[in-house]
This record gives C-alpha cells, structure tokens and sequence, in this order.
C-alpha cells in the first residue's frame, strides 16, 4: 500500500500539487458518486493506494444529492430532530433553509460561517457532511399541502412496536456525521444556533462506528451485537439509482431528492448475550466471523436459501434476520440503502437493562411506503432478532435534492425549488 | 514527516518485523513513560516520523502506574461511576477487581477476556485504557476505614458550585478511553457485564476530543468554547513525580498510586458566544488562535503578569483565567495534571440552553487538599470564567497504583495489596 504525506489543508483548497490533488479529488469525489463500495470509510474516499491525513479529508456539500447518503459512514453521528417554532411560515421555512445550506457549505469545506467568531474550530471538517430532511408537517407550514408526497407520512404501527414518544416525528432533522467528534460538535452548535429563530431542538440521537483508521478498509461496520451490518447496500450509481434516487417521476423540486426512515431499536445485549456464537449465527443467517452468509465462505457470496444441513433443514433458517429481510424474487423493489449507527448511552434509571444500547437505524429509499414498509412488516411478524431488538421511535421525512452554490441547474439551498416555484 | 505502511496486528502481536517492531514499541512505551510531551494524541507514540494505522495501536496495561494518566488522552471517554451492591466485603471488591484487572489487560491488549464470545470487537484497542478508582465508602466497605487517606472526601463546597446529585460521588470509578468508540463501547460493555455481580452503574459520563489524525499533532486540544486546554501540564518525568505519583510517604500499598478530581463543568455556550474575541481571550488570558499567554507570541511562552499596556493596566486580567489558576510562587505545590474532555448531549427537556455542553474535567494529583483545592478556591472567588461555566458535579477517587501480570515486585491486579496485606 502507498502511503502518502499530508497535505496541508491550505494546498487543498487552492489546489495545489499533482499528489496531494488527486487525494484531495479522491475526497472530493465521494459525495458526488456513489462511492465505490458501501464499505469504505474515513479519508481515503475508497480508494486503496491513497491515504490523506483525517484533517484534509472534505467531502463536497453540492452536487446532485445531498451528502451524507452515498457517502460513506464517517465515524460520528449527531441526528437532531428540529421542531418548527409557532408562526414559522413559507418564509420563514426559506430563511432557514437558506442560513442552514450556507452554513453547511461552510463548515463542510472548512470555511468559517459568517458570523461565526470560531474559525480554530472549523479548520478540519474530517469528513463532515450536513443532511436536512422534512417531516410531513413542514409542508403544512408552508402552505404546501397538496405537494406533500404521499409516502410522507408516520409508518404503520408494527404488532412489536414500543415507540416513545420522545424519539418521535419531528418537523425537520439535521443528519451531522464527522470522522471528528470536536467537529461534529461545533458544527451541530453552529447550525443549532443559527437556526434557533425558527426551530428548536427537540432530540438528539447520537451515534457511531469505527472511528477512521480502526477498521481494514475492506471491512464492512459491525454493530454492538457484533453482526457484521449492511452487506447488502447498494455499491454503484446503477443501484442507488434503482433504489435511492427520485428521479424522473414526480415535479421538478423532487427530482434527485430521497427518503429518510428513521427508526430507534433498543438492543438487549443482557439477553443476547445469553446466546452461545451458533444460535446468534443462525438468528442473523450470517456466520459472526466475516458477515458470510451460513451457506457461503465470504461475506458477499449469493446466499443458497435451499441448502440443508443433514437433517434436512435449511441451513438459513427461515425466521433469520436475512431470510425474512430479502427482497421476494416477485418484487425486487423491496431494498433501500441501510446506513445504521450504534448508540450507547447511560442507563435510564430504573431500568432493568445493565446498558442502553442498540442503533439509530437510517434507511434511505425512494418511497418507504413501497420498500421498507414491507420489508419491516415481514420482520415484525417473524425475525429471530425480534427475541432481542425492540423498536422504539420511528420518523420519515423527505430528503430534498443537493445544491450547488450557484444556483446554476440546481436549488442554491436545500428545497428552494419546492418553496419558490411549486 | 515519514509515513509507514500498516502493520498487520498480528505481525505487531508475535513482534515480526524491524520497521514495524520500532512503531509497535513507541505505542507500547506511552503508558509505561510520560509521555514526551502531553499532547501527542492517537497511535504515533508523539514519536515525530512514525504513524501506525489506529487497528494497530496499543497502550501498555501494565506498568508502575496505571495507564490513562500520563497517556495522551485519545478521542473518546467513557467515566463510569458505580455502586456496590448491598453487602459487597472486602472479599467481594477483591474478586471484583481481580476480575475488572484481567479482563482490561485482556481487553487493552487485543486479547479476548475469558467467557467472551465476541473476539471479532476486541481485535483493534486503538489505544483503549481502563483507570480504577476508589471512593472514600469502598473503604468502608473493605473494613478499611483507618487506611483511607485523609484527602480522600468530598472537596469543600464553593461558592458558586451548582451540584446535582446525579453527577455526584459513586463507590467506584472505571475511565475507559479509546480512540476507537465502537471499541470503548465494547470495553465498557464487558466490564460492566463482569462486575454485575458486585457494582451497578450509577452514571456514565461520556467526552470527546479530537479523533486520531483529525489535528496537527502540535497542538494542544481544545475545548468548546474554542481555547487551548492543558497548557500548563506536566510533560516529562520529573514533573509526574513531583505534581501526581504518590512516592516514598505513606504505606507501601500507597507507592504508585494517585488521586483524580472529576468535577462536571457545563459550559453555557449561549452567553460565551455573545462575546467578542477580545473579551474571549482577556477572560482566559490566553489568545484564542494558539494559546499563546496575552504577553507572548507561542502556546509555551512564560506569560509576563507584570506586563502594562498604555494605559498602565495589567495585560494578563487579574481575574483572569490564567492568573487566578495559577500556583503561587510561594505554593509551587498548586499543580496538577489537567486531562479534561468535552461533552455535549441532548440538552435537558425544559432547559433555557441551546446546547448541554461543557467538561468532564479530570485532574490528577498527589493530593486533591493541597493540589487541586486552593487553586480551585481562588477560581471560585474570581474568575472572569465563572459568568459562562457552573460546576455541576463533583467526586474525589485514590487511584491504585499499576500492575504486572505476574504480581511480581507489583500488585497483580488493582489495590491487591491493600485489600490483601493492608
């Protein structure tokens, strides 16, 4: 493997340099492409032989969709459900849009916001990218009613559902991933701050994987229960085309936009861990070492869902997490771009679990009605992971299409086209 | 700078390798030595030229001190404060802590703990520490009432503390740091599994600074109101023997050991953020872009508190941070090693703040009573700071001294020779 010396971020941003360039495109490449796999993470954009010091890495804010989707997972996550303040209309909804689009860009190019008296704290994004979606409501606000799609809306309750009411619905959520806690602090802070004339915070799910550098870059991320988790996410454009993107059907303002579902699972790892390593392989349908699915030897080997063991059984039980997950051979359409993170917090007090933790499970689709919906029905009646996961908040929203900075071909800031022309 | 290819983690277990054997050893030395300076951070060692990847990065658990002290302090906080369970004896925290000391050399060097069955989230520490401390009640509990040092009580009340009793004193204390958070999780998980039987968690106090790679290794971290933090810290031996490790006074089971002040400071982003920098940088005495002292151009230089400007006024503030915290030259003794993190969390459900940020500050020290107190005392009476931040939480632990895996010519575990010679 190459291994490169850093850049400096100033040599970056003026482009200097024939090396140091083509990491910096590398880094610069991942938000506007789908990245190459799904697994890649940190500073290298997926590109083996490249290595870039965290401090250099950017991801681009504009392009065709928003960062932060087919980006690869950076290490932390801030989920921050916003709701609107009384009063905020179509105006005030644009305002926000445009100081927080602004502000993104900014920060996740290393520029200092206007305003802000931090430029020490914005010096190195690490990977920082900024993701708004909508809530139903917001459309309702806005005088936009009748442009509400109509897969906007809560998802039907599961029979196994326990959904708290505090990590609910909200109006609008920010999506802020950095490989950088210090980062994803600020720059949480900063939006936070600047957009506390229309909207306050009303949750904040924060999250994890590895941080960069901790995981070998072929690895896919594993969750706490040590399930290797997203094996089979979309890798290339073709896919989060057939998946991810709005494109073609629907107005102008939707086209290059997504979905965002958003569901909070509590893991038990008390009972889990009760499991000998057999029994948590065959919940999963996967084998715990490399991801590989229980009739094959790698991770993304075609899983053989008639093969018996001795007895005749399948060898991937029919109740596993993959066999009740996949997509039926009749309707391919059942698949979404999982980008899960594990959170794991202090104990609610009197609670009879010794911890607090699970995932803040993100899925990104066209339309969730259409394809996670019965996805997570099938899993509800009948996932061997039900025994220890439990969901326990839901939200959906509309996640509008990326800018440029411009405005040329694109919205400028995040829904300009829904709010100024539709 | 030069930059190395990454070890495979089993090349650095079984030492192949003369290149990679060099780097290995520099992460190795960090728990064992001060470190050469006190802000090194991640998997180099503060060793200028050689950089391992994070997978392959390990701190010494064993060593005349316990690790996670004199560490450069890595990216992620976990600071779990416990409970014993009723009619927990001296038997029973022996048992815990030869329990507790096992599974973190395990877990701090790569290897599974026994009974574990997820040796996939064990395989990269990047740099985990696990830190056990006793509060004044464990002595109680181990029928030790007269060898509990008398510094080991709460600290007086001052004057504008704000305690919540739910940040407050807990019988024991484990701090586990990583610059991995999947990898802390881990860790803290199986620790607090292992212990079930004779402590709960009472609180978790999580932090952050930056990820490995995320800032120049040069620089100081900072916090969230942007300064420079950990200027005045000990950086070489010398300084570790005179302001931390309890030597040659007191009994034998005494020698290594050390105190830590844990005192939860939330930071009210809000108002500081009204301020200009000028105000900024005279209420700490420090400027903001380096942490250089207001007399001088660089983070090291000796601030000059005689210095006038033109109207003949001090140009260190007399209330600022800087000259109140600062150890008369009378009581040079007024030192301690700072090894604070930030937090940021949801804020409170009704709280009047933006944000809930501030500091899980840790400092440790000989001697809380004459170390950390007065200069806290005189913080207290004036410090420009205090108008932004409030002390919220308070605790006091004894530190047991570190370990050798073989009990020889040190304890085998945690405070062995208190509990079983004592």
């Amino acid at each position: 493997m190459t291994v490169m010396s850093p850049l400096s971020r100033r040599g970056f941003l003026t482009g200097l340099s024939v090396t140091a360039g083509g990491a910096a495109l590398a880094g610069c490449a991942r938000a506007a492409e789908p990245p190459p796999n799904g697994m890649a993470q940190g500073s290298d954009g997926g590109q083996a032989g490249v290595e870039t010091r965290l401090q250099d890495a950017i991801v681009a804010f504009d392009g065709e969709h928003q960062a932060g989707i087919a980006t690869p997972a950076q290490a932390n996550l801030n989920l921050i459900g916003f709701t609107l303040s009384d009063g905020v209309d179509r105006a005030g909804v644009t305002r926000l849009m445009r100081s927080w689009t602004e502000d993104s860009r900014r920060l996740c190019t290393g520029e200092v916001p206007l305003g802000s008296l931090e430029p020490e704290l914005v010096a190195a994004p690490a990977n920082l990218t900024v993701t708004c979606g909508f809530g139903p409501s917001v459309f309702d606000a806005a005088g936009l009613e009748g442009q509400r799609p109509d897969w906007l809306k809560p998802l039907p309750e599961y029979n196994l559902d326990q959904l708290d009411p505090k990590w609910g619905q909200t109006d609008l959520v920010l999506q802020v991933c950095s490989d950088d806690p210090l980062m994803l602090s600020h720059a949480t802070r900063h939006l936070v701050r600047s957009g506390a004339d229309y909207a306050r915070v009303q949750w904040m799910q924060q999250g994890f994987l590895n941080a960069d550098g901790a995981r070998a870059e072929s690895e896919t991320p594993r969750n706490l229960f040590g399930q290797v988790d997203g094996t089979v996410n979309p890798r290339e454009g073709e896919a989060f085309d057939e998946q991810v993107w709005i494109k073609d059907d629907g107005p102008a303002w939707m086209q290059g936009s997504t979905s965002m579902v958003l569901r909070r699972i509590n893991m038990n790892m008390d009972t889990w861990e009760m499991l000998d390593r057999k029994s948590r392989e065959e919940s999963m349908g996967r084998r715990l070492d490399n991801g590989a699915p229980l009739t094959g030897e790698k991770e993304f080997d075609t899983p053989d869902y008639e093969a018996t063991d001795k007895y005749g059984l399948p060898v991937i039980d029919r109740q596993s997490h993959m066999f009740r997950a996949k997509a039926p051979d009749d309707h391919p359409e059942q698949k979404f771009l999982r980008r899960p993170y594990n959170y794991d917090i202090a104990p609610e007090p009197g609670s009879e679990q010794l911890s607090n933790s699970g995932l803040v499970f993100l899925a990104f689709q066209k339309d969730p009605v259409r394809q996670y919906d019965p996805v997570q029905r099938r899993l509800d009646e009948a996932d061997r992971l039900n025994e220890w996961i439990t969901h326990i908040g839901s939200a959906v929203y509309w996640v509008p299409p990326g800018t440029s900075a411009d405005g040329r071909g694109r919205d400028a800031f995040w829904a300009q086209s829904l709010l100024e022309d539709a």
